[in-house]
């Protein structure tokens, strides 16, 4: 029998489920849809059924340790989702204790889906022996789970680790939050959209952008027209890098981290993400901490980093 | 016999030590000039001589358990001073490591002093009980300690926790760190001074504050005419409030702590800037951390926290 953990990632459109064993090897995989259902009961039991049909899969092989879900607005201490904007479900949802009902696992945990990318990290990735690290998800919002002695800050509350929304500038742009300036709305993937608009409104320079519109724009299209030399692109880059490094160097004040790693979207535009936001990092960063922090590319398989990180929360737990 | 530390505050112009009991009563005291010892030998050589005369004075009631020194960059995994821009001593002192071939004590330690400071308020002030909180210290510069699980964060290089460093405004104030626009620049005791003498440029108001120079203006006097009514003093509160308030929405966006304590000569005005962070604080908040911070005054007596900080790291390591 192998050891496995089931993880689950609740997202927006879709929750993805999969057993792994531990060296991150997915042995089954399930998925259902998040939006068709609007009640978290019904959903809640949509998703144990599809876990019982993919435990049904492979209960020859596996012996399952626990579950750990990656969820937006994940309350570890709660085992809760609370009040997550791009849910259907409102209020607070006690998916942990709807699961502990159905499952009789030891371990059951939650946590939000940045926190889960940095387990992820540390059991499966780069972050591998790393005691002081922070994640950064940069993809329709920005994340971040940021690691201290060997263990995700959860802070008082349980929601510590919210990056994305430091305030880059108090009267900026309007962010999903509900404030203005966040990081978020500058460094995530229609953060860099809304930057190339703006450049298109300050800059005179010729681009393939000028026949785009806003709905069309991808960040995939603005990585592609700053490799072919777009300027508008190109600034768009250095923009964004500037303004993620700045803030990393804010970052690196707090908690003085070894490594800081990229995931999502905006982090697979790879050295025209990268080097700017090194580089102005750098910068602003006090003396004591520069070329000290390593700024590196998650090594979890994109495709199956949400698995991976909602299942390495069982490891984790089970290590304590 | 009472079980004592020994406290030792390394500041730029003096070096004060003391004897301190569980109970933070300091027992005996002792102080020798930082400045006149430009060399780090002679000057370790002079406080070696100062602990010995203290311990002799009640070496018939205490039993001494260990040496605990806060000192302006200090790293406490390196027991080291590191180019301290305020200390005559350049370079890196080995202050521990000096200490521990003249005492024969289990526990020498070091940390900076807005670490000690955490700790002090962690064992005799406000913060006992508390497993997250946050210190920031506001006076000629702003220093910081990061409380994570009871543990004050060092991250991975000793040099954890240096909110006074993160930038508010990357073009704007000369920084004695040689960035621009770092916290400490606006909400220091020079800092606030440095914003009156912007707002004389800008507001039209009459003060009596148009007839003090740069050098003889004090962050008392600031004060003092403000709660007389002095709209340019009262102005300046405010915007040191918004900026401190900002940065401090930031710092809860990374360790969500269930308290800050605001400690040093601004923090002394009172409501005055309690009023104004707070008030900011809140507004640059995400929802989900809202009305739940407690900015609080530190408790610990303002003449004796650098050796209470101090010496409160010898309990702490035995704690461990």
């Amino acid at each position: 029998m192998i050891q496995t953990a089931i993880g689950i990632d609740i997202g927006g459109t879709n929750t993805v489920l999969g057993i792994v064993d531990k060296d991150g090897n997915i042995i089954a995989r399930n998925s259902i849809p998040t939006v068709s259902h609007p009640d978290y009961t019904i959903f809640m039991n949509a998703l144990c059924k599809a876990i019982d049909e993919t435990i049904e899969q492979t209960k020859e092989k596996t012996d399952i340790k626990g579950i750990g879900i990656g969820a937006p607005n994940g309350n570890y201490y709660n085992g809760t989702i609370e009040f997550a904007p791009n849910l259907n479900f409102k209020g607070i949802v006690p998916v942990v204790d709807f699961l502990k009902e159905r499952f009789d696992y030891n371990v059951i945990v939650l946590t939000n889906d940045a926190n889960a990318a940095a387990i992820g990290e540390m059991i499966y990735g780069g972050a591998k022996g790393m005691k002081d690290f922070i994640m950064i998800t940069l993809g329709t919002g920005v994340g971040s789970g940021i690691v201290v002695n060997g263990e995700i800050v959860y802070g008082h509350d349980g929601f510590a680790g919210e990056i994305g929304h430091t305030i880059v500038y108090p009267h900026g742009r309007e962010c999903g939050c509900g404030k203005r300036g966040c990081l978020e709305t500058y460094t995530s993937a229609p953060g860099i959209k809304r930057t190339i608009f703006e450049l298109l409104s300050t800059m005179n320079d010729l681009s393939e952008l000028r026949c785009v519109s806003f709905e069309e724009l991808s960040a995939k299209k603005i990585d592609e027209v700053a490799r072919k030399g777009d300027k508008i692109a190109q600034e768009a880059f250095d923009y964004t890098g500037e303004i993620l490094g700045l803030k990393l160097a804010d970052a690196v004040a707090h908690t003085s981290p070894e490594a800081i790693f990229l995931f999502g979207g905006l982090a697979q535009a790879g050295d025209l993400i990268f080097e700017p936001v090194k580089y102005y990092m750098e910068k602003y960063m006090l003396d004591i901490f520069k070329n000290k922090v390593k700024l590196l590319p998650s090594e979890l398989p994109p495709g199956d980093s949400a698995i991976l990180g909602a299942s390495a929360l069982v490891w984790k737990e089970l290590d304590k």
